[in-house]
């Protein structure tokens, strides 16, 4: 095709099967990939290799992790009372980042979107429950992006979180609303932290 | 780092090594990874490998091949008295996808440029001076880029083919075809008016 090798033709289709990658660019990092030191192609085979066999998720908080519990959740230095529920595993490299927060997580690994057919059965919502059910937790924060699916997924959990008599909240609005959480900046991730309000 | 396993922050750190691909973009790839199946995943490893394994440059006209002599060399059904010369195998694609030429090519791997570094030696020109001095050829399409480097790649060249007594050629000049007039410089309405063809 186009009069290139067969083996190089799969390599940029494989390239342009990913995410956000066009034609031209995958084309283009596959030639890249040709002028990299034998060495250094082996070891992003490995590590693609690795990383899709070796990480899982957490059993408490279920980010992923290569370990049976992850990072955060082994770490003695974080306020372990204080839990910030997130949609997916990147939300918390946002959070993270701003430094404002040393607390746990929770990831959903999703949201409530029953036109997707996705009801809450198919997050992880009753860990998040059996977490705030052992009886530790004085505070969850529903970090859910603030779109429709994001904001119905904060009440869905808040009114099963009620029993429990802990304080549930909410990001507060510096985050635009209608917006996609991975655009938000680490000031304004800060500030939403800082201002959160009770639900 | 932000909280995220070492194993997948070395997969987003490997995206992140590549042109073009940020870091937001980076950690996508590699969360994006993670979803797919086991097999696609070490498919795509063995791609890179066997890419980077056995792609080497064809005997006669330096594309990327993963024979010995590329498809197009060895088709019997290509012009075989006129070569193309280009800066790159990526460009190859860009004339077999205007199926506006039948003959053979040849690669430089590179335009002449002292300020890098790159002198006549480091490019493929002893191998063309080579394939024409066989006596088959007829005509040399010199299709550099039309910048300083590749006019004087091809300005280069051409002296050298001189004395075998066959045509040589460059890519006309003119303003794009669909594209907006506005948008084309001064240097490229110029060589258009001085090219200009008869109706």
């Amino acid at each position: 095709m186009y009069g290139q090798a067969l083996t190089l033709k799969k390599l940029a289709e494989q390239f342009a099967s990913l995410p956000g990658i066009g034609r031209k660019s995958a084309w283009k990092l596959a030639f890249y990939i040709l002028t990299l030191d034998k060495n250094r192609v082996k070891n992003f085979a490995d590590t693609l290799l690795a990383a899709r066999q070796n990480i899982c998720r957490c059993e408490i908080c279920q980010n992923l992790t290569d370990k049976n519990v992850c990072e955060i959740c082994s770490n003695s230095a974080r306020d372990c009372d204080i839990i910030c529920v997130v949609e997916q595993p990147r939300d918390i490299i946002l959070f993270e980042k701003s430094r404002s927060f040393n607390g746990l997580y929770h990831v959903l690994h999703g949201l409530i979107s029953p036109l997707d057919g996705v009801g809450p059965d198919k997050l992880a919502i009753k860990e998040l429950i059996k977490r705030v059910g052992g009886g530790a937790i004085s505070e969850v924060i529903l970090a859910t992006s603030p779109t429709v699916e994001g904001e119905a997924t904060a009440m869905y959990i808040s009114k099963l979180l009620k029993p429990f008599n802990i304080t549930t909240s909410r990001l507060a609005y510096g985050v635009p609303v209608g917006g996609e959480l991975q655009y938000a900046d680490e000031m304004t991730i800060s500030k939403a932290i800082e201002n959160r309000s009770r639900l």
